[in-house]
């Protein structure tokens, strides 16, 4: 279990970069959106909470049923059923959703195992696309591993905050 | 500055309070939507962080810009005009979108000013609305005056999670 003074010090650093992400895409004049599935809101939380950068994101999709990735983000059921909702496959689509259904030009989604789930699931496997308009698609599928449900979420995290900052880091 | 070790012992406290109202919510077989401005996914997130009950959480609103309010949960864009985004009509607006654009028989709608804002605005004003199909509407305006961005979210969080099971005693 992670204790008190390590959840500090990460809550500080994602904070800080959090903050030059938003501070970035406010340079580009990109909105960011988040479409989040096993993090279920944890990134659009932490943009929020930047004083004074804020207003640089857009909206957030917590897609956590399969009604909500296909109501709210256009993924299509099949594409759910025939890759599972854990795939690069439908991070990917998620993603174009959130670019689609925002004014955003920079969105991250994430989906993945974060506890205990079926038989057949890989405890720990997420998948991660982001999207910034007019680049090429970024995607990363992690194994993080059978670890507390907190864990995984937490370490979905920053994977996701390491991505946006390399999107953004490109010409 | 909130210490460390408070931090976690309200982060504890938060999830039992959720555990409990994802149960009762299960048993009354109702699912859960959230619609969110000033906590930004924070409420969402804490759902969907409880193992073996999340499913009881359908899905998340993070509507922070005003267009996603209108887009996303119907709110018109008069009524934000007339009343400002901050206030009952607003956050029961949001938490009627939220009911109508999910499958969730138990939204809650939160909207506030959570650090510096316009000159006009009172720091740490926040309204929640909570709605349970078929019940009748609960309400709540909060001042929590001008105190750190992470604090106002914080007390509008436990505000809306103590609604959220009040409204769940109700026959």
């Amino acid at each position: 279990m992670t204790g008190a003074r390590e959840l500090r010090d990460d809550a500080q650093a994602f904070e800080e970069q959090a903050r030059r992400i938003l501070q970035r895409a406010s340079e580009l004049d990109l909105m960011i959106a988040t479409a989040e599935s096993c993090t279920g809101g944890l990134l659009a939380s932490l943009f929020t909470d930047i004083e004074g950068h804020s207003g640089c994101f857009e909206r957030g999709f917590v897609t956590y049923s399969e009604a909500a990735k296909c109501e709210l983000l256009g993924v299509e059921p099949i594409v759910l059923r025939r890759h599972g909702a854990v795939s690069e496959t439908v991070a990917l689509a998620m993603a174009e959703g959130a670019l689609a259904h925002s004014h955003a030009g920079l969105v991250a989604a994430i989906t993945g195992f974060a506890g205990a789930s079926g038989e057949d699931d890989e405890a720990g496997l997420v998948h991660i696309a982001v999207l910034r308009r007019d680049h090429p698609p970024h995607t990363r599928e992690c194994h993080f591993g059978a670890r507390e449900r907190a864990e995984v979420r937490h370490l979905a995290l920053a994977a996701t905050l390491d991505m946006l900052e390399d999107v953004l880091a490109e010409e």
